[in-house]
């Protein structure tokens, strides 16, 4: 019994683990859509989201099969518990990924944002998909360390996030408003993504250690 | 045990309905903070937001325990799976509510948005409250009629939002970059408000009817 458990916790692992790979799969595709005016990896990123819906409600049957088979308790009841909440929080970081994507092929061919505030949103992206590699590595080690970094470079996201709003507010911003709407969107997107991993990081680290930082997903 | 189990059930459900009540005070704070430069209603709604996500915790234990203790399965385990879910949507819809708010107590004394597009965001929130009551009976009741409505009501805010960029981006447009800002942040607030709602009717009518409709938070 413990043996087959066993086996289905790792399979709910492999899942997230999965996930993980298609959620920063797509946040690249949605910087090269973003920075590159990729159109066809835009159009990519908007179908495989579908993907990774599916994947999440596969990962909930999984969760449900185990809870209602196996009964878990302690460690393992939490742990299955919290791949549910990351498998929906792995959803919505797809669902962001998209938003970008979608936001770069309504503006093709021209560019997403102008070039003023072009270099800002290199460095988010470039911070976005470091966070999504670094959530693939924390699923498959659970590295404590890695976890806090995680936390750590999301106040660089936030800041680049505030430094678009420096741009956009600035007096000799001269911008259209659709430049005004997809800047703050597109800020807002990549902001949420990073919150979105320093969620899962605290689940990780909750699930380690036991201990229980603030883990809602603040801002 | 069964007795025991049901007074549990029951307790998750009256958590589940204290907290959409809880968000339905916040979206009305959030209007008021909006509509009539209410300073004060802004300053409680973001008060009032850390005992939501206080709800969301305390939830989430009791689900957990009911979990570990109760190993129910079929239905019941849904019934407990699909709270910890709603639990953490209600908690995301308290901290739109907030987000609402805080934009006003930004722009003090100021009015949030300018008098061209109020009568717009005047609907939204009447849309978004409506949607916050009607989800307060829904976890009574478990009407599926109502469940329905509030998901068809969805794309009344949809539309709405789809307005403010109308308006926002019509050639006559001519405000701040400031105001483009908060039009747009807050639109989508309201707008991913209205998402919840529509996430949490569809997880209900799948708890009395066994039916999944799509309940991936789209948008």
């Amino acid at each position: 019994m413990r043996k087959i458990f066993e086996a289905e916790l790792r399979g709910v692992g492999e899942d997230l683990v999965q996930m993980a790979v298609a959620v920063q799969t797509a946040m690249e595709g949605a910087g090269k859509a973003m920075l590159d005016r990729d159109i066809q990896a835009a159009q990519q990123v908007i179908v495989d989201d579908a993907k990774i819906d599916q994947m999440q409600r596969d990962l909930d049957e999984r969760c449900v099969h185990i809870l209602a088979q196996q009964a878990p308790v302690a460690t393992d009841l939490r742990t299955v518990v919290a791949a549910l909440r990351m498998g929906s929080t792995l959803e919505r970081m797809g669902d962001l990924a998209r938003h970008v994507a979608e936001v770069a092929r309504g503006r093709y061919p021209d560019e997403a944002v102008p070039p003023s505030i072009r270099p800002v949103f290199a460095k988010m992206i470039e911070a976005a998909i470091d966070a999504s590699k670094a959530v693939v590595v924390l699923l498959n080690t659970r590295d404590l360390e890695l976890a806090q970094r995680i936390e750590k470079d999301d106040s660089v996201l936030d800041n680049l996030h505030m430094e678009t709003f420096g741009e956009l507010l600035h007096p000799t911003w001269d911008g259209t408003a659709q430049e005004a709407v997809d800047i703050t969107l597109l800020g807002r997107y990549l902001e949420r993504f990073g919150d979105h991993a320093t969620s899962i990081s605290r689940r990780v680290v909750f699930l380690v250690t036991g201990r229980v930082h603030d883990i809602l997903q603040h801002s």
